[in-house]
């Protein structure tokens, strides 16, 4: 299929640009260095950033200028993962079937590991994006955004009953649907196409977010499927994929690679 | 003595501005939220954005557009005391008197509490200031500024031997000198001074960050008080603090509230 193709290109181009602006685990303090490297890289599928490069294709993108956005993005995924496996929070000794970072280092350097990437995904932003780019993204990732999402996730783990859907919502819409909708909407901005064009990135973005959640749910079999049978959390996930694709009608056959991608989210739930 | 109503007054603003900008403590989630003013409120003496502001002044700046700058760098100096406080760093109980925020709170919502604080900084400076400024402090702050100084102060604690000379330098310089640096620096890329002034302001932040480290040393005892007797650092801090003011030359008679906080920052040492 054409899409995994393309994916696969585009995580190169990431990969090494990650590789090449991180700063090398020879720098000083080597230990953090390491510490960031080791959180980054192999890692996962680089969807958030490579939703960057698309949703910027579609927008009539060429080249490579939107790359340190989408690095930008990536790292801020990272740092959110290297804090959420920390025992004071989700407690994970394992992440991509090796040890966590506080595991591999440990508590402190991973907590000052992902208080740098988040840092260093600022410093990248403001040498390559502009002011509206770094605010939308603060916006998107604070206590009101990805933060929000997870303080509300952990309180939940704490109650002794199981999750309502408007918990699970909220949850799901704030700890990972923000940061996918502004991957998209952030290279909207970047690339400076009218607000029409934006607003559709923002809501392709939510939905898909929303349905990345929803498929996890079914991989790991909680959050949602805790409360209703998996083949009704199926059925959402794929009303939501066609509601995100609808949005990307104003961008014509530029849309494809987003239309694509989105289905390809969708496809892990079978 | 006139600096220390001018930082009262200061200060004052500050704290306004702090209290109306950061989110209510009703925003969902309320937890969070109150997390987070808990760590900024009441406070200390507000000494990183006084110097903003009073740098902003130096450089002919008039009226309150520096103040969201100094509110984010007195958000970003959060963040770290937030962070550092943590069991899995230099495991405090207490700040400024009462319980930290993990103590008050719980670990897992300190860490978030200190995400989000960072983030709102970048959101505050992203809605104000040029990307100029928002470069500045990243790089300041970042694995090789603020937080590699944290990280080479946790690695010393763990050291069986006192610290060397060159590790102090290297923690002063970072941990507590970069964003001291950059307090001041940052105003005057906000004001949009010439190079000499800007080289000027990172001089003397620089010089008064480490005096204000050796000067923390002796109130504690540590740290540098480890290695030399007290009458010398005390030599030291006072040597810094004249290096310190002989940059502000360049401001003429407008540095002179520059110079007088340096001196109250160096009278703590008696």
């Amino acid at each position: 299929m054409a899409i995994r193709k393309y994916i696969t290109k585009k995580k190169r181009v990431i990969d090494r640009a990650l590789n090449m602006y991180l700063p090398s685990s020879k720098t000083r303090p080597q230990i953090i260095h390491k510490a960031m490297r080791y959180a980054v890289f192999p890692g996962g599928k680089r969807i958030r950033p490579v939703l960057s490069v698309a949703a910027f294709e579609a927008c009539g993108g060429k080249g490579n200028s939107i790359i340190p956005v989408a690095c930008a993005i990536e790292l801020i995924h990272t740092y959110t993962l290297v804090h959420d496996d920390l025992p004071c929070m989700d407690n994970d000794d394992y992440r991509r079937g090796r040890l966590s970072c506080h595991k591999k280092f440990n508590e402190g350097l991973a907590v000052l590991a992902g208080d740098s990437l988040l840092t260093l995904a600022f410093q990248w932003l403001s040498e390559t994006a502009g002011k509206d780019v770094i605010n939308e993204v603060s916006k998107a990732i604070g206590s009101c955004g990805t933060v929000g999402g997870q303080v509300e996730d952990t309180l939940n783990q704490k109650r002794k009953r199981a999750a309502k859907k408007r918990e699970l919502d909220y949850i799901a819409t704030h700890k990972t649907g923000s940061l996918f909708e502004v991957a998209v909407k952030a290279a909207g901005i970047f690339k400076g196409v009218g607000k029409k064009k934006i607003k559709a990135l923002a809501n392709f973005g939510r939905y898909i977010g929303f349905t990345f959640q929803l498929v996890d749910d079914l991989v790991d079999g909680d959050g949602y499927v805790g409360i209703y049978d998996a083949g009704r959390v199926r059925k959402m996930a794929a009303l939501l994929t066609e509601r995100a694709k609808a949005h990307l009608d104003v961008f014509g056959k530029k849309g494809k690679r987003l239309a694509d991608i989105a289905d390809l989210i969708l496809q892990r739930a079978r």
